[in-house]
């Protein structure tokens, strides 16, 4: 087998742990220095292919690729930028195929969640059909935690784990304050469509705390809510609300809706607590104070779970393998064995079956009355947070690399994005 | 000397640490079990002297005292309730020393901010004219940083640390995304009146991070600040914003005050966040994020500051080692001897010279553009958020002490809180 050449790239949001899988990719790539030869990262994702702004990563240190696995962020950049359909811009297609064919690029790792596991999934249709042969392998990653077959997306663990230190915290403050000031605290967190890092909120019950969750998956029913928060209040003196940002009405529109679209056409959210603390303080009067975590919460290296960050490495350096052992069109999986000791094993999809599908909470993971989560879904979460991976500190900061990314000389004429 | 019981009791909006200071107290007080008898504490801080509802700190286990060291909020229930002037309401006070005298208390132990060193120090007043000689000793919590003479306050320097991470791990993803997406971040943090928490943003601009801080100290001027932006942006394709909550315009008007109304039309309160980030997005059309961090910032114990821990610890110790030395109406202080390596030794400051006196950032702490952090500030903060404490874990969460919070039975006629 003729060496070839790697490309990595990072597609759309990026997540405390996503740099430990381009680290897990990277070093797994450079102990095959027989059959791998560079990786190559896409400055800024998929656009960087397109654009053909290739980065070397062998200019990188052995030293800076390990610190990837404790960096947050996208350390070569990430991008929101959905290819379309084969029939409507094949034109973008055939730019990547002539990309990796210029620079002798038989491996294609595309690290993101459901839309890019479906350009990853379509590049490699096209290579075979255009006389390329590309082995592309997808590289979980979404903090939404919606992939299907996988038990888990890596970047979700850590956000749950974040959510659910920040809601037990936060719900002691204002257990501190509930007598004469604060009586209820609303968080707001992120998932669209899937209330998975809402249901994280819910581990603080567990110690004590009431809380109240309202998931994207149960339409918002204002009198249920306010009379929930009201029992709780009158039971506990206070009560914590974790909202997630999709939380919606019957008629569909979101309570945090501002109208701003993002670049795949949807709606940018972000208000959904203040919404709903304002409605309480409306109907029962009491006190509150809100927060919207919004990006710290994906990018807290700082408390990522260890189990997250050893699945995103893990998933990473399998990928590689995956390629090595002449996969095409897959993805590798969390495959969970058992919940109590929490056990698994990285298993394989085909794209096939990945790209275009949403995994939603299912019904019985949240209670009856749709404000909290049961315990089959505790026994779900609560190995996904286990264990705590530091990052070194230098002067009360976290050490976190910046790479150097120094480019790839290009060899093609220049490429318009549209 | 006949050995006489405490009241402790915690004060105002709880931190990270405030307990640590608790824990200082109690711990040193039951070392000195031939001076100090009880430790009582007041349910929910000054009201639980009021109300006679005393909590018997006798009843805990040495176990659960040394737990107070790492967990967040106020274990006993805090208070924003403010005596108000002895001529207005002598009735309250005569009502403490009331209470103190049926529960043989010689030592209050007043934890809090300005209001309650204002407030400790004339208790100690009222005692001595009326012939019920008390040892208030006052130490020191705010977050605000804003008590004068100590040169720093407990729990300051946790939310520090978590703001200078967030705004270091948020800008890091904002980064990645600023390409095709997000441009500009604006996180939201507390400090109504002085800017330090604010302040604390700007150490990520270490790490090559274009940072613009809106201080409450700098009157917010709007052309100023979006050229600020531009100029970030153009020079770095992104940039961070962290914005007071004081943050406001010359009218005194806070810019939370002035913009985001709700879905239902009502004004949205505590968001400054989304008013400039709206400003941003209406003058320069960049893409934005933002978040408010909220209490999530005061409760973070899982990333406190080691030096915040251990001075909060050592100002309750030395409270009770004043009081043991005969000291009255006095405050426990941080006095800094050098900035590299950091030393400090605890000092003492008279509560007449503490009380409702405000610090402000000093203006040299501030860049002359009024957008940034100076040297001379970074080595008054970088000190502060030193060293990481962390809590022990259990099942992926703190673990973090419940207390049982024994009731002390009362021996006077009820009184009406007015």
């Amino acid at each position: 087998m003729a060496r070839k050449n790697a490309f990595y790239a990072q597609s759309g949001g990026v997540t405390a742990v996503i740099n430990a899988s381009a680290c897990g990719v990277i070093e797994t790539a450079r102990a095959h220095k027989g059959e791998i030869g560079k990786v190559y990262a896409g400055r800024n994702g998929i656009i960087g292919a397109l654009t053909e702004d290739l980065i070397d990563t062998g200019r990188e240190s052995a030293t800076a690729i390990a610190a990837l696995r404790s960096t947050p962020s996208g350390a070569f950049g990430s991008c929101r930028f959905k290819l379309k359909s084969l029939d409507a811009n094949r034109r973008e297609y055939e730019r990547l195929i002539a990309v990796f064919k210029a620079h002798n690029i038989g491996y294609f790792f595309y690290n993101g969640g459901g839309d890019s596991a479906d350009t990853c999934f379509k590049v490699s249709q096209l290579s075979e059909s255009m006389g390329y042969p590309l082995q592309a392998i997808h590289v979980p990653k979404t903090i939404d935690n919606d992939l299907p077959i996988t038990d888990c997306c890596p970047g979700f663990g850590s956000v749950a784990k974040y959510v659910a230190v920040s809601t037990l915290e936060a719900s002691f403050d204002v257990r501190s304050m509930a007598k004469t000031s604060t009586k209820v605290f609303v968080v707001e967190v992120m998932g669209r469509h899937a209330g998975w890092i809402a249901a994280a909120g819910g581990l603080a019950s567990d110690h004590g705390i009431p809380v109240v969750i309202l998931f994207p998956e149960i339409v918002f029913n204002e009198a249920k809510f306010l009379k929930r928060v009201d029992t709780l209040v009158k039971a506990h003196g206070f009560c914590t609300v974790v909202v997630s940002e999709g939380c919606h009405n019957a008629d569909g529109s979101f309570l945090a809706e501002q109208g701003a679209r993002d670049a795949f056409g949807h709606a940018q959210l972000g208000g959904a607590a203040p919404v709903v603390a304002n409605m309480v303080k409306q109907a029962l009067g009491h006190k509150f104070h809100w927060a919207v975590a919004d990006y710290l919460q994906r990018s807290a290296r700082h408390i990522a779970s260890a189990t997250d960050v050893k699945q995103a490495y893990e998933l990473g350096r399998k990928a590689v393998e995956l390629a090595l052992a002449g996969h095409n069109a897959v993805m590798p999986t969390v495959e969970r064995i058992s919940d109590v000791p929490y056990k698994y094993r990285i298993g394989m999809a085909p794209l096939a079956k990945v790209a275009n599908v949403e995994k939603f909470m299912p019904r019985d993971f949240i209670t009856r009355d749709g404000f909290g989560i049961t315990d089959k879904c505790r026994r779900y979460l609560t190995p996904l947070i286990q264990g705590e991976d530091y990052p070194k500190y230098k002067n009360g900061l976290p050490v976190y690399v910046t790479l150097k990314n120094v480019a790839v000389a290009k060899k093609l004429a220049a490429f318009e994005l549209k």
